[in-house]
């Protein structure tokens, strides 16, 4: 790197970061940020923990897969594993098998509809169709566990020098100041608790592992209707965040959950899509509930109206 | 459906199927098809069985959800359900396990290259990372698993009426014919087993599951060397559907296995990615691997190549 | 790679094709058939010669991007320069751009409908939009154009050795003895001609590019009454390819023509849907069509069905 | 709606944006809320107009498909007509066409290289290439022209009221306080100006239509060396946006630019990868420059560091 490029690292994230190489994208850019990373003895990482192999073993988080996780271990131990780092206790899978079956299948929400359609579009492609549902997996819908989870550890990491109580008003008000929502309450439906919200709460006591993120969880329940004049039950995007990282997830996987429960959804119904389609009853029934309200000639008759 | 309309199924598939709505795309085709297969009172699907809800209950095949599988069931068990449609027994959980251990991690293979990739590059959208990865789930990699599904399901059905080994002989020799892959066998470094196929083979006998389509898949193997004159020992991707067919697992969701458990891994690999990028190093080095071999003017000198 | 290696290639494609790797995925099999590759001197392809740069210049198919591309050539030139790797002349670039507009926008099509549904879900990624909505031109919608096109293709081939109309009927009748939808014919609404079909091959007439595919194309028009008994005409996917194979373009990359117009239609349709939702009414209505008839408890009303 | 569901919209976003929702996602919520915006006389958005069709005439934003549009536009024309609502002048053609062709090619960045991967593990696929390279399109590589389009017109905001080098100053002290990148500037290479920025506003003033966001552009790269002590030249994501923004295109609808004109890069360059391969070469090589730091038994030697 000549010493003209001083002035780039300026306006970017530090170079060790996604971001290094800032808000360019051509070829060179990326090459001579990477090069100089190196050159100037930067962290760059260049290393993974997560597996290696040679011809006799694949390492797996350390493990030997054929002989230690294969036909040993169940396949929620191995997400804990592979994600986590180390095996589960039994409370720890206890506790990702219950999250993961309470966020798995809802119905035809709009992730399973857009993955169905695209289907019956692109049959020869599951993976096609998969990655459709998964990419709905997003800020409002099935990401707001993971707004959960940072709203609890907000509050949890307060109340190490406050009471908990204090902490959650605290944090509480400072998102409606924000004009945020506060995430993981609220529910078109139900006035008392989400059941699947109880539910994990429950089992997260069962297990032995309620800790600081759960009482958070219910102490916020409990403010709500004072600091905002309504009842705000917790729902399911509450409960999982509050039980995982009690249990010691790591906070910036918590997506990762819905995303693998909602995988295993979609597998279902693509496998009665391929033996039932839907895909354009679906698509039809979605456009015709649509009208079109742009320029027309005087005279024209739109099909879907008809 | 007017009269002239009557050409227009020849050409294409049933009206039921996925390609009901034929070649064309636009809105009013699909919807004219639509209203068609209810008119002349086609078989058109218009059900889902694998989930409904009301305000006090979802149902997910047929269970309540909150009452009889959060915190009773693992998430394998939930799985099964989803796809199969019932509980599995115990084998067929321990099968369905193995074979999602077994296939989930593998290092830095193409999907989680560029998974980690597109995260380096979109830092917000997990779920953009995540289907990316899926979408490297394709017949080449990852999917040969169903591929190898469909080929010992035509030995297995071809054994109905003749011995097993003769029908493999037969199915393996019309691949050939065709010039096709045989798919499920061959691998650049295991003369004899790959070892994850020979335990899940192991794992299927223990399991007391091991049937028709192990053994199929056990014949081809002996076969193979004298048909081609080649070792071609069975591989992992042979090895999921010999153990997941004989369970009773559905043939067209074979490749959902490898999806789902690819899933858990680049969730982990993308947590690995947000604490110590390695995204533009991967994609760095990739790009240096290639030169140009495309018109320049006199004098050129592409920067990769210095 | 070792001797005992040898058996591999025999059950797979040739190593230097995509199918190189065969069926297996981990890590350390991508490597050793990448290393074997090399020692053995085969040809796998280490090159592109589509773009290049150093710090003073960008080229692009051997075009100074900057001095000779960026304000001196549209957008469709553009396109077919990177497709094609030459420019295109005045007809072609017609051709392409009459395809373009001609495929681009159809309403709440599937794929539309799915990726606005996606945005609703995930606001903050446009890009997860946009690729749910690609991923819907599959092969039912959208992609019949290449399908299409190989068909033609195969016509023209054989009307080497033979006159046009034998040959369309022969490669016909093939389609129809091995029961393959003819792609790019009948429609479910237009008798005579899609009007998109008709105008395409019009322009392709002024345009002075109609060849030999959109006569196999007309051909094919005027044989299916006599050999399917119905009237089957020309649609928008038997039009495209017709025209861009008498033009030049590459066959393999037809599919590529839908999904690039497809793309600006999903754009706009994502700006809409910031500006004026109707994601959650899309999928609401979508879930509304389909009923449930999978097991229930005596007495449950699901909620969609009130 | 019963009375109990008052508590629900508190915590979340108005009925009428895509959080109406909120943070729940089964299919009774999405229902119930729908229901309730209907029932309660919201302003729930119910149309479209982009297009519509009968049987006789195909509307794109109130223009006869195939009678005005199909051979009489160019696709630049259409690009502006879907997403801007109208037809573009000249000028404004110019200036779609010279952004998008600045920005569609750039060599193996890391979009083109997960594209390439993905092809060559699931060939059959083409949609799914092309999304997943779409899918890298985020905030870090090529989405930084949305941001800089909201930098810009912040500047241009501000100016109303003010001097726009005041205007500018005060912004771009406003995001270094808050530690935000000044997107659009900074180059690791050109200390003078990235020449595609340079170019892009030369063509907008030969347009004509370079207005107040070139204006800010250009004054925010004079003041960032005394802001900052550095150099900071405009780049070509800071560029487009100015260029665009002048030329009226909607700031919401600036991310799709590079997202459409990669997608005609990655056509080209899956094209070339179905003809001469290189997706397994890019994903060893990308493989083989990372390392394993986890845990191993005494004397593992994983393979790729042989």
């Amino acid at each position: 790197m000549r010493k003209g490029g001083k002035g780039w690292p300026e306006a970017t994230a530090p170079l060790d970061g996604p971001a290094a190489q800032g808000s360019a994208c051509s070829y060179y850019e990326v090459y001579f940020a990477i090069r100089k990373s190196v050159k100037i003895g930067s962290q760059a990482n260049r290393s993974s923990s997560i597996s290696a192999s040679n011809a006799e073993t694949i390492l797996v988080r350390g493990h030997d897969l054929v002989r230690d996780l294969i036909g040993r271990i169940g396949f929620t131990d191995h997400i804990w594993l592979l994600v986590a780092g180390a095996m589960p206790t039994p409370a720890q899978r206890r506790i990702l098998d219950a999250t993961l079956v309470a966020i798995s299948e809802h119905g035809l929400v709009p992730s399973v509809v857009a993955s169905r359609m695209t289907l019956a579009a692109a049959p020869d492609a599951l993976q096609g169709a998969v990655a459709a549902g998964i990419l709905g997996c997003g800020s409002v819908v099935l990401g707001s566990s993971e707004a959960a989870g940072q709203f609890l550890s907000e509050v949890v990491a307060r109340a190490a020098s406050a009471d908990i109580r204090a902490a959650a008003t605290a944090v509480t008000r400072e998102y409606r100041a924000a004009k945020r929502t506060i995430p993981g309450y609220g529910h078109p439906l139900h006035k008392d608790y989400d059941p699947r919200a109880r539910r994990l709460l429950e089992i997260a006591r069962e297990a032995g592992v309620a800790g600081r993120h759960c009482e958070a969880a219910t102490v916020v329940a409990e403010l709500l209707p004072s600091i905002t004049g309504k009842e705000l039950p917790m729902n399911v995007s509450g409960a999982i965040p509050a039980a995982l990282l009690d249990a010691g997830f790591p906070l910036q996987a918590l997506k990762g959950v819905p995303i693998i429960a909602r995988t295993a959804s979609l597998v279902a119904h693509l496998l009665e899509e391929l033996q039932r389609p839907v895909g354009f009853v679906l698509s039809h029934a979605a456009a015709a509930a649509v009208g079109y309200d742009g320029r027309a000639p005087a005279g024209f008759v739109p099909t879907a109206n008809q």
